[in-house]
């Protein structure tokens, strides 16, 4: 069971394939990056994610793993000799995965929701929330980095995976609704982490360009309307 | 930071809470369970838990961790020294990490809905997505025992715990709903689990009688009904 015989199935604007494939960029494990194709799923995703067939699948050795931080940490154990992801001291990583947790259940979600807020009550109340939770982000940052410029100290870790993947598509919504997420004045230490972080060797390459998810969102956005329109009358 | 220095703030019906509760049980450590009112939240809770305000919280030497599955990892890697909760292997424990999501993100969520729902129909479908999820974790159960008594091996670990916390609350449902969930003839190696499981040392204290859950079900009903109805008529 060699490193070569390491495969990502995913897409490339999925902020959550990104996590796999920047952990594996940091423990430098060559892999090979199926792409799935928008609007279907493949034989292969079927068979190696019959649960929730979603992406990121990494497969090793023929055996699927599913879920982008579960995949995360299993790299992490399985290439043990390269640096370290997930913080060594017990405490530390608890407050990790708790932030990682937060930033996937609530954080992304209240984003995702800034785009599909109807009407513009809605809209300011989504993006509200959204800055009340980079404001917590910005507290959690101060602590974990403790003076460094990553999450994880001198190194990019477990929490700047799980939050650096969505910055792609936080500049998406920066852009599509003419607002600042991360401030200057609010989130001084997040907007010099993200700067770090997208230009770091293990994610500059996988960072998708905002103008290339920029057009992404406009066609998830048209697939929505159709959706919700009513069908054509005859 | 001694082992006394450990407290939990939780309310004792709740699944949740009975996860750091197995754990900690069963690595010898002593506890102080601090419980919650119902209906209330304490001081304690709210300075520990600012972001999510809900229990379990473990807080150990002063400092707290909060969200169940997080505990019940800290709790593992602090006291080492004690039986193992997580698997060894590294592939061994992305599937329990797996299962112990799909758990607690969709199987139990689909669990609570059986009682939620409008309608025989309704009902009906709840009760099928519930007996679906318990046979994937049937099938889990086969390859993840191998051959043993417990998820873990013949040894409690992760998955047990976090499956195994809901056992009470499937009771209730058989009971309240006049249903069979784990059966014999499809669930075979769950139904001897579940036995299992509820007689163990760290568990047999700490798991509530279904008649006590029974009661905290039908006052949880009558509130959710309350809170349904339109306001009294002058």
């Amino acid at each position: 069971m060699g490193e070569s015989d390491v495969k990502v199935l995913g897409m490339w604007p999925s902020p959550f394939v990104m996590r796999a494939r920047i952990a594996l960029n940091l423990k430098s494990v060559d892999y090979e990056f199926l792409q799935e194709t928008f609007g279907s799923k493949s034989e292969l995703l079927l068979q190696s994610n019959p649960v929730h067939k979603k992406v990121p699948v990494l497969i090793h050795g023929g055996k699927p793993v599913c879920e982008s931080l579960i995949i995360v940490e299993y790299i992490d154990e399985v290439w043990a000799s390269g640096p370290s992801i997930l913080p060594s001291d017990p405490y530390d990583r608890a407050t990790a995965r708790f932030w990682a947790a937060y930033i996937s259940e609530k954080w992304y979600p209240s984003m995702k929701g800034i785009g599909f807020a109807q009407g513009e009550e809605a809209k300011k109340a989504a993006i509200e929330q959204v800055t009340e939770g980079l404001a917590l982000l910005e507290e959690a940052f101060e602590k974990s980095s403790k003076g460094n410029v990553f999450f994880g100290g001198d190194e990019i870790g477990y929490l700047d995976i799980a939050f650096g993947c969505f910055l792609g598509w936080l500049r998406v919504n920066e852009k599509l609704h003419g607002i600042k997420l991360l401030d200057q004045t609010k989130t001084p230490g997040l907007v010099k982490w993200a700067d770090k972080f997208c230009a770091h060797a293990a994610v500059k390459d996988v960072m998708p360009e905002t103008d290339k998810l920029v057009e992404i969102a406009k066609i998830l956005a048209a697939k929505a309307r159709a959706a919700a329109a009513p069908p054509p009358s005859n």
